[in-house]
């Protein structure tokens, strides 16, 4: 295990740590070794990518490790750059996660196009791994990113906390590294992936494998498949919003200056909602691999924290961290019964935090307030 | 209009028809004229096909409309093909809407692909119409429809019935053709397709639009687009059910014989669920024209029987139908709640009927024994 110079960065093709733009100067990358993977064969030369705001204290009791979600990044907060980060308002000075007084650690998942070796990284033989990825589960991250976090001196966090597949990946860390996870937060997805989840994951992935440019996942260095990226990202982005969201922004009104009544179905003009979702299918083709997409919605969908651990209730037993479970109301996609049968699971009295928001499932990212509030109260106890 | 010959079939390619099977021998075309078309424009020669039960009687009081949904046909009923319908259990001698004593027609809507003219037709230039084809509204084939019934010398219907994207037709024949309805029976639908129900039509239509076998629409006499069909049937179908239903049916087991969890992303096995949709996906793309879906999909994008008619009060003021509303308690798609406001906005006191079921949307297609029951009490008065 090393700490590698900045400057390395194993990537082919678009890289997607590129479109992190100022915030790249602030990510570290650390190689790990070769990973025995859950299921047979071995990654070699794992690097991951992280970022960190604080100090490490003395005695190494201050450490906090978050977990991003899907499309993700370790860029959680500003810290040092100009660039926003994905819980800004959560993670800082003077914030819920002070970074005055925390030392904060996050990683981007193997897999990922942040940086971490993934689909886009170059293998042994030179060429980018493409389609030649193995497949990789949340266990297996997290056997990967215990072996960073040991390395930067700190054996147990104080709280290893995210949402949706972030909150898959601290309640597998809670369950895999019982003695490492003092307090777990675990927000907006249940144990195990359900089959409504796995359904929404396969026509995603199927879209992006049946883009023109895909070239069954060794795009790299020529066109590379934005169209199908985009469309995977137009059905995700619906299931995190609600019908009320979408309905009460956009109605049936068109995008202003288009009809979409006009001309042909090839050449009509857009409803205003088709417009957004463009919007979103771009921004998330700009920025992130299509390959780490299939590759993380994959280890995603094998998330089951009681795989090869006997029922839910025995694979849990062994958790020693406090858990935080958290809901948001109008959550379709990771339903609130989800965290409920969670809770009921764990060890000990565990209620379920209700995050009361009308937006649907992205409300861990839009929630600041609240989800601040639940960690002042059930964790930090202030 | 003129009654045209059995064997007129306008199709290039692979002909959906076909996949009708013995039930094509029960279709029938007529030729209804040349369609001016609501937002401008001719389509021309328009043929439609159509299936009838039972017999018109002698004061031609005894029709009823029967409007399929998105990728139905006209065969509603077996008849006397040995080719269940869709509704078979509600068409027939002895079924609610019983063919001794009714005269039932089914039309296949323009812009479909069993029969009547649509993007899979050929045009006056003597090629199919493929991307050429006009985008069309539910009001252009309430109008076409209308030709074709009083031509079957039927000038009201006692009863005007569909649910989804039929109920959508019904409810348009209801406002458009105000004498010509005197039941209208609007299931699983509401007064205008929402920002939800456009938005998740978007990445259906891109799917197709994106397989490397589109080729902008004009793909008859080659490949066709199986592939993006099928994930647009893969997203529908997901809408058309319940998490509930999915979960129950599948949860997390794997396809017996495959492991979801071995090889790499692009070999691994699938889930059960995985597999189920593959299945509806590839039962679909083998019998119906990617076109067609798109051309329908957007009339059903269209769908708003306020649009032109002020207010949708104003808009439903002229009904003079009796019109049964109802909705399936667990339709994600098309929600109850719109079922509510298009009754609260109908003209008199119109209740709400639910369908009590756990399945989802498809609901309209699976509850025989509910949906008989409501028309023998609400429209058969039995």
């Amino acid at each position: 295990m090393s700490v590698l110079p900045r400057h390395r960065r194993q990537h082919d093709g678009r890289s997607a740590l590129a479109s992190l733009g100022d915030a790249a100067a602030a990510v570290r990358f650390a190689s790990v070794g070769d990973l025995a993977l859950e299921r047979g064969g071995v990654l070699p030369d794992v690097v991951l990518a992280y970022e960190t705001w604080g100090t490490l204290n003395a005695d190494a009791s201050n450490a906090v490790l978050i977990h991003h979600a899907l499309t993700g990044s370790s860029h959680v907060a500003r810290g040092d750059t100009d660039v926003p980060g994905w819980w800004d308002a959560l993670v800082g000075p003077g914030c819920p996660l002070d970074t005055d007084e925390l030392f904060v650690v996050s990683i981007n998942m193997i897999g990922g196009c942040y940086g971490s070796t993934g689909p886009s990284s170059i293998a042994p033989d030179g060429r980018p791994w493409g389609s030649r990825f193995p497949l990789i589960t949340l266990r297996d991250a997290a056997h990967a990113e215990r072996r960073l976090t040991e390395s930067l001196g700190i054996d147990a966090f104080a709280l290893v906390i995210g949402g949706s597949m972030g909150g898959a990946r601290a309640l597998e860390w809670a369950v895999t590294h019982p003695d490492a996870v003092r307090h777990c937060a675990v927000l907006a997805i249940g144990a195990a992936s359900t089959a409504e989840q796995i359904a929404w994951a396969q026509p995603q992935v199927l879209a992006i494998r049946n883009d023109p440019h895909f070239a069954d996942g060794n795009y790299y260095g020529g066109h590379t498949p934005d169209a199908g990226l985009g469309i995977a990202r137009r059905i995700a982005h619906i299931t995190y919003r609600s019908e009320a969201e979408l309905g009460a922004r956009f109605g049936r009104s068109a995008q202003p200056g288009e009809d979409p009544l006009s001309g042909t179905n090839a050449s009509r003009g857009r409803y205003a909602v088709e417009s957004y979702l463009d919007h979103k299918a771009t921004s998330l083709a700009g920025r992130f691999d299509a390959n780490s997409y299939i590759v993380l919605s994959d280890a995603l969908m094998s998330h089951d924290v009681a795989r090869g651990r006997g029922t839910l209730e025995q694979a849990l037993a062994g958790v020693r961290a406090e858990v935080l479970v958290a809901a948001v109301t109008s959550d379709r996609l990771y339903l609130p019964e989800q965290s409920f049968e969670l809770a009921a699971a764990l060890p000990g009295d565990v209620p379920v935090h209700l995050v009361d928001a009308a937006i649907g499932h992205d409300g861990f990212l839009t929630e600041m307030g609240q989800l601040g509030a639940l960690l002042d109260a059930h964790v930090f106890g202030r």
